[in-house]
């Protein structure tokens, strides 16, 4: 099945960018774009984000042969219904949030008699809002869609194709795996992040001028994620609260035996465990998901 | 007094961008390099680091108005000791250690009767070794300086010089609270990193190679610091145990308020969190402790 006419709501970071990509990527497609933000659909415009930018959500995705929900993933179930009486029959629904089973789960009691295909591109910057969107922000990322197993595979195919077109690499598997695999690989990150930052900028004995001060022997690594939008990081951790949870409790459980390595001394556990962790930075780079410039290619 | 030989004990990351700076920044000084790895002085001697390369530090270190040893931090009195016999009365003694107490009292027991003034150049990256090292590391980094209370102000003023020369800013103060500041932007970072790449590439539910596939997520920046070398910061963790467990303790309270707040379900207070953080990010870059460039202006 084509994809003609592709609808995005929701234009911060992720959705700004699927537009950039479509107009770039996609000539043939017609993109248009809704964000329940009047500013934001202001800014939309004045940025041509998409060839059209509707003022209303069931007239945003009239016609629409894909429609992409790009919101945090707390306001998929709004935003689905305020968009529902425009939708047409045979429409692919889709998102881009960072959890899977719930979303996926409200996307459908939203919208009953639609097809829904979750999906969610791995990638992004800690910058939020229309602006901060670029074309190329996909490219080599993964993007990993959850189809139900009553989806269409002519529609799973056509949504991957898109993806590709993006830029993307693809991938399938079950909602409740993405969930477990996200939360290691970017919940608890952020999780901790959010957490390190917190406490680095209220220690009684060290004031915050002097963190950000000697910020570059590492802490300041921890502030880009930890600067990613607030309500965005709400409604992931609230949304995929049990595997964050499982995967939390592993941290702990890693940390408390480092903690005590350090306490007691124990100079070999500590180089062992610190040598196993450089391999996994070496596979990382080698399969071109981080840069192979030192210090991420800061400049100096 | 003026600095017109410095001696570089240990030629890795930090000791061979002394090196390099010192050719590129203070022509007039006679730089002599020295390594107790036969391999490390054999590149170092290839890649042309200093004006000569010595076989041993006894030889390395005569005649030299500055000392500097770079070498992990519990290998620093062992480095001293080997150098003693060939230092002249009145050369100053300095470090790199990101540890400043603990090295102190080492250099000073090793080297009765010389002049210790500790100092920490606050930058790196993740790679190690005498080929890593680059001329412009220090620019615009801190170096913290630690003179002990009856250090000469002429010989302080000279490594303070020193190092502004290098390019960098320097600030002085105590080496225990040193410490602890370093405690809270670097050594916690670094093994809260190295904990969750440990964590990450242990769990049964997710695979190592799912981790790294799709580690863009937020995970890949850790891998970073915890790519950092396995010995330095093994003797990091030792020399600086109290000020890095007192630390370690406020996060763990911390992640155990966040904890909470997702099990409550406490919309409230997560955003709240998330929110304050943003701040600390904005203030490193707007004082140039990282780039403004989004992702730290990875390409894409």
């Amino acid at each position: 099945m084509g994809i003609e006419r592709v609808t995005i709501v929701g234009l911060g970071l992720i959705g700004s960018s699927i537009a950039r990509a479509v107009k770039a990527r996609l000539p043939g497609v017609t993109a248009v774009g809704y964000d329940a933000s009047e500013a934001v659909r202001d800014t939309a415009r004045e940025l041509g984000l998409c060839d059209t930018i509707a003022g209303d959500a069931a007239a945003a995705v009239a016609d629409a042969d894909l429609v992409i929900f790009a919101v945090p993933v707390g306001g998929m179930a709004d935003a689905a219904r305020a968009a529902a009486p425009g939708l047409k029959a045979g429409v692919i629904v889709s998102d881009v949030g960072s959890s899977k089973a719930g979303v996926g789960a409200a996307l459908r009691a939203a919208l009953p008699g639609h097809l829904v295909i979750p999906a969610h591109p791995v990638a992004g910057t800690e910058n939020s809002g229309p602006a901060a969107g670029f074309a190329s922000l996909f490219d080599g990322r993964w993007c990993i869609v959850t189809p139900g197993a009553d989806a269409p595979g002519d529609a799973v195919a056509a949504l991957i194709a898109f993806w590709q077109a993006l830029g993307a690499k693809v991938e399938t598997m079950d909602a409740a795996h993405h969930d477990m695999v996200l939360a290691v690989t970017s919940h608890l990150p952020h999780l901790i992040a959010y957490t390190i930052v917190g406490t680095a900028s209220e220690l009684e004995e060290v004031t915050e001028s002097e963190v950000i001060k000697y910020s570059a022997g590492g802490f300041r690594d921890f502030t880009r994620i930890a600067a990613s939008d607030p309500v965005m990081w709400r409604d992931v951790f609230l949304a995929n609260k049990d595997a964050v949870l499982a995967t939390l409790q592993r941290f702990n459980e890693d940390l408390t035996v480092l903690q005590q390595a350090i306490r007691r001394g124990d100079a070999d556990k500590l180089e062992d465990w610190f040598t196993r962790t450089r391999a996994i930075r070496r596979s990382i780079i080698e399969q071109g998901q981080d840069d192979a410039a030192p210090d991420f290619g800061r400049k100096h």
